[in-house]
């Protein structure tokens, strides 16, 4: 028996005695954990470990902990700014066999689940119950990566990020230990907010290996609407409006007329290539009627036309597929190109200003680019096309990237609104936060993982 | 001139040279910050440091952080737990002269105050631009200590707590470095949660001298009503089924027979002596409509009499005083007795267990007790009255405090659903979240405050 060599071949020999076959290093395995969905340069690991419940965890950050061997947690690989690339190599540590919904509290609108669980699987398992989970990501993500990157989507305008979804967590952390978070009641004054820490760590203070989430009832009434202008303005505008006028929409999206273009080909939809809002309103049916009738008299007032409803659940379903697959159609928009997203965040009342903006730049850089947005939120995303494997194409993409971030920092934004740091906005965060702030995060991530094992290279500039 | 003989001293006599009179050693002003309305012993500080800027704090803070001088943060002096006693004596900071209000963004709803500002002196700043904060402990507090303690009150269910309204702080380190955290944008992905970290962590992070608040539109129409009750059971189960039910009730509020009789004697209400129910409504007319008629359906099949309306501002506006003033009617109902009062909030199934239960104990202990509750979010407070000045009744009263938090926790509850932790909730919070837990707050707080100057003595047991 040949003896290890590194720390990584001997945490690779000792995980294999509880791990067994679950610790790979197939290639082919190795080369599925060495990317996410962007266009960071892929990494392979040194292996794959396919945990299958916390203590199997633990035993091997432990590990890792001891020999100083890199952890890079891997969900379902849906991240758009790198989070899952094992950039120090390491251990590949996925998550996504631990997918059991362990509890539902139908009576107190709350549950308990596995990292692993993915939206769509909760929201089948919960329906019967008239319950539903509705931070909604574009992507098939599991709830895990949602917690890892505070994620969002379009209904977060109604019901919050995971940032309020999340009400607590069990957390591996570096050294193998493993601590529970938050509880079961809606509100607490009960020492510090640790929950909160973990959401948005991105991988880089502990390993999530449960959650307890806050769900919502299924709305006695919904209803969808389009609405299409001549103009990115007046869409904007209208949904400035519709915020500050304070109809409690359920969700509010944007697409420009590139993105409409994208989706009309992609998802066969019925629609014109033009600027377009898509709506969704939650309540009564006396409160949806009542909502809808109050966008729809703002839509018409900034030359709206054209307000379709989605009565129906197959409608409004195959709508907000086309919605949730906007990324696939942009990058399937033009043969032989790709794209990456920007993810700027403003006030609401800057939100004009961030998009035109945007839209201008890209112009006069001559790019093409498919807007989407979660509007409401103040939140969108420029996908910047270029052609794939063109490394100069690359660059000229992330200059327009960097200079939309800097227009939203400028207009009181944020880089990322949702998808997170990773490697890909990790440039802007001193910017954004200032010198003194990246300093107590640092503490921080050095008090919770000494060694630096969890996700290295990811969040903090280098 | 005497030569400082301690370092404190020190302390004092530096923090004259920028401060001048507003470093006070005077006896009744030493007096007045030696506690809150709470019942632990008082502890005189050594000198109170009346400060009106950030950079006054920072001086102030890098000096004890040098001499290692505790620093006991204080706004209105409302704490229920004893947060403002400096029990390790050094300064008391009072920060209730920095409370201006600095920037209002009506459009994007939004403010940035100082910590001093009062929830009472923002609404009334806000009241004529259409917005207001709904965040509303029963004290006269400051904003400040609210963010301190992650408070909320009867609004919560509706809007959320502090948790939810703070987008952002600036805050000072113990060792006069200040940062700022969060941003004006709805949601971020944008590194670790600092903003909820240092919300709730009780003035032993660091001081808090910025805080930027979400604000709310005044809604179109607003509606409360009081409906009465035989036993305490048909009001609390009656809110269990409207919250089960999903109407978006802005408050639901409960008090008890004993308190009923408190504030019908303290606040001149014109009701009975009987278990209430204290409703609001938020929306549109019709949707006011709409919500009051569902409750009123679910009240009144559990036997709930008399749904009395108050439609106009004036009639809400008594109402709502009343229930703000039932600390102080309960400590007015029995002559030479005052109150501690419990914090416990469960999930809301177990709504009912842990209030007729506490109920049950208080009876058995043959002790006098008054019960309000923020019922829609789970959390209740027993306020147990005691012969003012009779250490066996306190000890008594601190019996029945401990039991009902055991049933609390026994139910999946939290011993403190808004009042925080403090001096006097800290031996519950080993038991609550377990000691891993534990370490890990042990070892935030040795990052952020090394030398322990913060609010020493306070959340962590000894």
């Amino acid at each position: 028996m040949n003896r290890p060599t590194s720390p990584v071949e001997t945490v690779i020999a000792a995980a294999r005695g509880f791990l067994g076959d679950r610790l790979s290093t197939n290639a082919s395995i190795r080369e599925q954990h060495s990317k996410g969905e962007d266009a960071n340069p892929p990494v392979l690991p040194d292996a794959v470990a396919f945990v299958e419940n916390t203590e199997e965890v633990s035993k091997l950050l432990a590990l890792c902990n001891a020999h100083g061997v890199p952890v890079t947690p891997f969900g379902a690989g849906t991240s758009l700014e790198g989070h899952v690339v094992p950039v120090r190599r390491g251990i590949s540590l996925d998550l996504s066999r631990m997918n059991a919904v362990l509890e539902v509290n139908a009576e107190d609108m709350d549950c308990l689940i596995e990292p692993g669980v993915t939206r769509h699987q909760l929201n089948d398992y919960l329906r019967d119950q008239g319950l539903f989970f509705p931070v909604d990501p574009g992507a098939h993500c599991t709830i895990g990566g949602m917690v890892a990157t505070r994620a969002s989507g379009t209904n977060a305008v109604r019901y919050g990020t995971m940032r309020e979804a999340t009400l607590g967590l069990e957390v591996v952390l570096a050294d193998g230990r493993v601590i529970r978070t938050g509880g079961r009641t809606r509100k607490s004054a009960n020492g510090y907010d640790l929950t909160r820490l973990f959401v948005g760590s991105e991988g880089t203070l502990g390993v999530v290996t449960k959650i307890r989430l806050r769900l919502h009832g299924i709305p006695e009434a919904t209803s969808a609407a389009v609405c299409q202008f001549d103009s990115l303005e007046a869409a904007v505008e209208t949904t400035i409006m519709v915020m500050q006028a304070g109809i409690p929409v359920a969700r509010i999206e944007l697409a420009d007329e590139d993105q409409m273009r994208a989706s009309i080909a992609y998802s066969k939809l019925d629609f014109a290539p033009l600027p377009t809002l898509f709506l969704e309103f939650h309540g009564s049916p006396a409160g949806v009627q009542e909502q809808a009738t109050a966008v729809e008299a703002i839509a018409t007032e900034m030359g709206g036309r054209g307000f379709a409803w989605a009565e129906d659940a197959e409608a409004r379903g195959r709508l907000w597929k086309a919605r949730h697959d906007a990324w696939w159609a942009a990058n399937a928009l033009y043969p032989g190109c790709r794209g990456i997203t920007t993810d700027v965040c403003v006030p609401i009342s800057r939100l004009a200003e961030a998009i035109i903006g945007a839209k201008q730049d890209a112009v006069a850089a001559g790019q093409n680019t498919c807007i989407v947005g979660h509007v409401g939120d103040g939140n969108f995303h420029v996908v910047i096309l270029f052609p794939e494997g063109d490394p100069t194409g690359l660059e000229r993409a992330w200059d327009l990237d960097r200079a939309i971030v800097a227009r939203g920092l400028a207009l009181g934004g944020t880089c990322s609104g949702e998808h997170g740091i990773g490697l890909g906005k990790r440039q802007f965060l001193a910017q954004e936060h200032g010198p003194e702030v990246l300093e107590v995060m640092r503490d921080l991530k050095a008090t919770l993982d000494p060694k630096g094992i969890l996700n290295p290279g990811k969040l903090f500039p280098d």
